[in-house]
């Protein structure tokens, strides 16, 4: 396939050496570790007057752990449902990730850790870091199998600016809470995706309708993925909370929503259903809604029976949200959305957002005119009739290839096109 | 399938519904931070004399995480194996721990932690609640696939109720240790299944028999609940145990005990199969009968070479269960055990308890009467024909149809009965 | 299959039990509960200068978690990628890991812990014995499909006294500093690995070729593995390094150089495929290599760029090594690596080794003759013609016997070597 737009042998090492190697130089200059992650500074200033063990790695790192499986486990199998897509699922979700918490140590780092000019970077910077990945991984769920390695790692690089400008206009600026990130990670990573898909909008993606369902074993791979998400949410929420009776409270406000959006989910998805049957989409999905929408407020005094009833409302507006929603926005407003982020991290994370008595008229400012860029046929995006398929970027087990034809595919769209032109 | 007897459409968003609602509205009236929790309590009266990270939280929560995997996760794949309800074991266990949890918040708050009209819940709240939840998972192991999520959810309700009862009997007025839940987890969740699996005994099961087997890959998915439940074993026996050496020994001997009935069971595995080939049901299950064995005298001095012997005894026990008890438990005592949680809980839940010198003469106390309720048509129960079998309850890939057509089966099912009637 | 040379049921019960006896009866003459495990000790010696919560226990123990999870899951999982030898990867390394953290509690304690005529284990020796483990497993990766379980664990009782002597040497003697083992645990464990299969060295694999690739869905399976190795990968490194800023600097160093190993990997799989796309393998396997580049260094002042640097040389020269090297390896020295263990952790281990200062040369001395025992016949080998086949060891559904005999291809393996006899 080497003629072929597709084709990765040259533009993937080259962005990723680019990207790569920018960050390597902006790291040798501006990056060093901070007064607990020295052994200078943390043995001659600050241990003398503590213990090794009120390190603030202790009581930090174990929910960065969760965060980090939520990030490369959890977000990564939630996309591998669909049945010709699951390698770029999970693959591209570590690739870009990867790149993603690296170019975020320096844009984070240059707005909350730079001093003296240098970024200071310990553990809540790599909190920070894999939360901003977090929110760049949600906006991919929307363009999940119709965008190639190299756009979404370009998204990547863009998305992680743009996230820390705003995360800094809302946290440091307009002095708003939001431990969980309702705001800055779920209602920024969902609306960024939403519009990029808007910029990429395909007229023919029913050329590709047939790859777009799951199989039986690519839905319970997505299971994992849900299963860790749910599991480690109520870290991902307290992770970056103050001490003591904050984290333990962030802990326990998430797990009665969560506990609380899993039955509503359950209920309304059998409700939907002409059949009475439930729906893997919505329990892999709406399930999770509890804990994106107590983002902003599971720190606060939520109450134990607040967060239930917050959790029963995100199932049920995420679940509906599927079912109802997600078909008007490709039809209305020719917005794909592939795993349906407005449903799981748009609608809850801004009904999580206005919990909170705080919640500014902040609405994501994308550049329409950007979308140009991402549309370049050299940065080897997928035809139409190729979305959905794991054979244009992976090599595949022969099994799975099912007499399908990748080249002639490829080439055939590109022999309709000539003619078109 | 909406005029079928299977269909949930109505049955399961109602009883959810009501579930859901006793359960926000007792919250409302009785639950409420603890003084670890509450940010009034904790900052004006306990820390005081405290650091923020002497906060219990910090030694509890990341066994609190890890019983939470084993609950969702290690109990959810581990029901996977079927090669037609895969879907049914992971998401069903999914609902019924998610809705069992917050009903054991409010049980086991009334019997532990109730005062000045008050539940007050914490960190322990939260592992008690999930032990409460594993419990009724194991009794599901041995239901899977014969029984409705309505059932279920009848079933947790039940079973949560039953559950602090027998631990507040055991614990607190027999005054019995028994961290790891040998007998209040183990023993109790295993012998109250097998008595709602008598009670709901089906002759005609061979009827299912040709989806009650696994596939290669199912056998796999079941292997990821299998190894995070013997991962973090050490955390779920060591969960509420004192601070200090009894934490550190109860994780120690349960490590000593898995790492010796993994050799065991391998070995009987062998030895009992006429070809001299390994039985993956006993990997996937016996290997485990080591960290229920040893969850009351885990955190005693059981010395490390103790813990060995009790691993061995219980990985050989487990797997000549599996071998030659469940086939006449069924045969001779209708007893259907699905998963075999006999052998893994109830056995080797009995032989820890008496390990232990203290071990009262107690049987769980199950009213048989009520197996009427549990029997109900009008429950959503599977008939006889359409065991094992994700296609009534969930929306499947077409590419696992196999040319079954659930409707038809229903519906000769039901002139079958009309013409018997 | 009884009469058949790769029949277990005989072979592994009496390999196991005798391995078990003699551990339990070891481990009951010379293993204790160290100070901080023994409650007499811990109560009356030393709790009486510290509060509960200084007990090591608590630092601890998140990082024995992770170890744990990717002894079991990472190396169980990231071998299940063969389309026919699933069961026998994520459950012979199940087994061999449970035997040889038993035996390696007893080798290492001898080494380290031993005094007044006793080993003593605490938290420290459970991490230690899940890192020999998981040399024993790295081995394991070489030999993948081509041995029985009764030669794996004869092999993992050899290798882990070795390991035990080799560290002894590098950490007392030499006094090496060593924490994430690039040395000790990579390099050991991979020269070990590839000198067994070069004593078992099969000319004629060709003839179970058809078998030796993967399935769409076991490459997934896989990623399960390689994911959990990957995020836990700091917890590995950091997991015996001191308290404080040095824990917290290792974690740092280690996410750096495996989030660049990670885009380095991805860039050199396009470039090195002739039709620009990549191979889940090296995916699978070369994106780790920035764990096991920094595992000596990361403890100390590499700096977050220096760890950039230290991951990207890692992917690379793992890519490289799969494309290029393997195939030389088994062409040339006769050194058939399943795996591709050479590429992830001989390499790459020894470049880490290469980066501290102190690098030793040192080269692990293999004893030659020792193959003949591996070899024997009785040892229930699996023949040329039914390597990587888990139907030899292993009951497996129906569904996936695809026609195929194992009693037959096995009577004809045997008829052949009588003919040629």
């Amino acid at each position: 396939m080497s003629g072929h737009a597709t084709n990765l042998r040259v533009k993937l090492p080259l962005l990723c050496a680019l990207l790569q190697l920018a960050t390597v130089l902006l790291f040798a200059f501006f990056v060093q570790y901070d007064s607990q992650t020295s052994p200078w500074l943390w043995h001659e200033e600050v241990q003398l007057q503590q213990r090794p063990l009120d390190h603030e790695f202790y009581p930090r790192y174990p929910s960065f752990q969760d965060v980090h499986v939520m990030v490369f486990l959890g977000f990564g199998f939630l996309m591998t449902f669909l049945k010709r897509y699951s390698f770029g699922g999970v693959a591209f979700n570590f690739l870009i990730a990867s790149f993603a918490l690296q170019w975020s140590i320096l844009i984070q780092g240059f707005f909350h850790t730079f001093h003296n000019g240098k970024i200071h970077v310990g553990i809540e910077s790599m909190i920070n870091a894999d939360f901003c990945a977090g929110s760049v991984l949600i906006s991919f769920g929307a363009l999940l199998g119709k965008t190639s390695p190299v756009q979404l790692l370009l998204m990547a690089g863009l998305e992680v600016t743009l996230f820390g400008i705003n995360e800094y206009i809302l946290l440091s600026l307009l002095q708003v809470k939001d431990a969980g990130g309702s705001m800055t990670i779920h209602t920024f990573g969902a609306y960024f995706g939403l519009m990029v898909s808007r910029v990429l909008f395909r007229p023919h993606l029913d050329k590709s309708r047939q790859r777009e369902g799951s199989t039986y074993h690519s839905d319970l791979f997505a299971m994992i993925g849900t299963l860790f998400l749910w599991v480690f949410w109520p870290s991902f929420n307290s992770a970056v909370t103050a001490h003591g009776d904050d984290q333990q409270r962030t802990v326990m406000n998430t797990y009665f929503s969560l506990a609380s959006s899993t039955l509503a989910t359950f209920a309304i998805s059998a409700l939907v259903n002409q059949g009475g049957q439930l729906d893997m989409v919505h329990i892999q999905n709406a399930a999770l809604a509890g804990g994106v929408i107590v983002g902003t407020s599971a720190e606060m005094v939520l109450t134990p029976f607040g967060a239930l009833i917050a959790g029963c409302v995100a199932g049920l507006v995420a679940t509906l949200g599927f079912k109802f929603l997600t078909p008007i926005l490709a039809a209305r407003l020719k917005i794909q959305d592939t795993c349906g982020i407005h449903n799981l991290h748009g609608l809850p994370g801004m009904l999580g957002a206005s919990l909170a008595p705080w919640w500014p008229l902040w609405q994501p400012q994308m550049p329409m005119e950007r979308g140009a860029i991402l549309k370049m046929r050299s940065l080897a995006m997928p035809p139409d009739t190729l979305c959905f398929e794991d054979q244009i970027y992976w090599e595949v087990p022969e099994e799975h290839h099912d007499g399908f034809q990748v080249v002639e595919a490829l080439s055939t769209e590109e022999a309709d096109k000539a003619t078109q032109a």
